[in-house]
């Protein structure tokens, strides 16, 4: 299986994610191709002691940044790591592209060069989140805002092929973020939703589920408006690092290091569960090629993490399934 | 000052919400009025060795309880503890209501009995909410959803008169919550909201906040949709719980009981601030007199808190600076 990656996204890059490759190489089988400045990449194979003979290159001069408006960026830079990388793909020369770097460009890069399944509306995000139990899929976590509940149902149909075909999980279980747990709750958009989802025989559609009972891992998929998705996961996260930085600061005032060491391993022990490199990538569901953001902070076990998910959804038939089963909605 | 509880709503009513009363009696020199079941009002009176004649007690004989639909029961349960407490505020025979019990009635109970100050349009619930450092005022946190950018801005100016009066904030910050930081991100009400907001001369407007944020108490208000305000509420909440149990857990793991005392002090202590009893209540802005929201899960020390904002709430004609502002928005 040939995988792209794109060496020159995400914080910690191209180190990373090229001994993320490199490590997809030896453990999973994967035939790297990286995109980027063809003499860094170099460079950094030969410090890691790998032969570069041994990986495909693909020579890109630029770099789509963070801040950059996506489209106009895609546009422009015809040269950067992601567009070349992307092209390369198309042609068939790959089965998948991992980025780390802007989400927007990827996305972008997903609708203008890559394309929709054919009756696919909307291409949703789905990052796969830790709990305090099993990790959950929340789709959409903030490709789509406005979106409509015809397009939530379309959510909730890929969410639950990708878990079912990628993350092995048989007859996941669906919930609807919501703001009360009975039927009728919500706004508007979400009401509408509950009556699509309801009636939907090709998903296990459980009812809404409110934030608060998500860190305890109560369904498979959470399906939900990129900006509501977006919310939660930003809130999250955001709480966690900050209850994580008060421990530690709290940590720090303690003098005897014995009992400071015994503390430092007892919460850092319960924070270990929620590490990004544990869940690697998050697919863009309705493409017609794997495409996996990996986190801006991946580090090599994060990418190696991706690699298996894009290697599971490309195994699995992914994407032929949803082509399937979306035709069957028409 | 002439203060309603509702003594039979909430978790541990009457019992805590009658001790509560009482302490700010005490401390804030408050006269308490309970509305509820008279013969159970007197027993926990005595039993806490207080002479009932030296309260109000409105005899009320139902109790909406939290699962009913609020403006059926509101209707039908005209002897309820809430209602009767309502119709006597509004008689002017008191100066603020304080409920634990349904939300969901207070709110309606709000409308219906208490009535909107002019102008206003729908009443938000405005909840301060603890952070790692200061705390911040969520304004909307569940009372409105599918809102419009004006709703949006009328909350941001109903948020900021009650934190500048009643919170003693001068020129309070006001972000508007999102899913990034730069003008034109989000969904077409927020980016709506946006624009009136920073050309809202009667706030100090400073931009889109994103829940990461939040956690560490960046602004002094935060403005959101109903929906989009009780997600995050819910999933700040959530998480923190869920982090605490996970702690919990890890500690009753711990042989050494003087390692797990030791540990449990800091951890307790560390998520001593977040703790609601600090905090107290939430008013619903927008309305003639001052109704407070205590937490379902009120404690004394949580009904003096709101006896505390309730008493600033009027001693600092919050409402009357509300009807004078809005008046000449129009």
């Amino acid at each position: 299986m040939r995988i792209i990656y794109d060496a020159m996204g995400g914080d910690y890059a191209p180190l990373e994610i090229i001994k993320g490759a490199i490590l997809a190489k030896k453990e999973l089988n994967i035939q790297p191709i990286f995109s980027g400045n063809r003499e860094i990449i170099k460079g950094v194979l030969s410090e890691l002691e790998e032969n570069s003979d041994d990986y495909v290159i693909l020579d890109a001069k630029s770099v789509i940044e963070n801040d950059e408006e996506p489209v106009i960026a895609l546009r422009k830079k015809k040269d950067s790591s992601l567009v070349v990388g992307l092209n390369h793909l198309v042609e068939n020369k790959a089965d998948g592209l991992i980025s780390a770097g802007s989400t927007g460009a990827l996305l972008a890069g997903g609708l203008f060069i890559v394309k929709r399944i054919e009756g696919v509306e909307r291409t949703p995000i789905a990052t796969l989140l830790p709990t305090k139990t099993k990790p959950f899929l929340l789709v959409d976590t903030g490709a789509n805002v406005d979106t409509t509940p015809e397009l939530l149902n379309q959510f909730a149909i890929m969410g639950s092929i990708y878990t079912e075909k990628a993350l092995n999980i048989e007859n996941p279980s669906v919930g609807l973020l919501n703001i009360g747990k009975e039927e009728g709750k919500g706004n508007n958009l979400y009401k509408k939703a509950y009556e699509l989802l309801s009636t939907n025989s090709k998903i296990n559609f459980v009812g809404n589920v409110e934030p608060r009972e998500l860190p305890y891992g109560v369904v498979d998929i959470v399906i939900a408006d990129g900006f509501d998705g977006n919310i939660f996961l930003k809130s999250y996260e955001g709480t966690a690092f900050m209850i994580m930085e008060l421990l530690k600061e709290n940590l720090a005032k303690i003098d005897d290091p014995e009992l400071a060491g015994k503390m430092k391993e007892m919460i850092y022990g319960t924070f270990s569960r929620f590490q990004y490199s544990n869940l690697g990538g998050a697919p863009l569901l309705g493409l017609n090629k794997p495409l996996f953001k990996a986190h801006g902070i991946s580090d090599a076990a994060a990418i190696l993490g991706a690699s298996k998910q894009i290697k599971n959804f490309v195994d699995n038939s992914v994407i032929t399934t949803m082509i399937n089963e979306l035709k069957e909605l028409k």
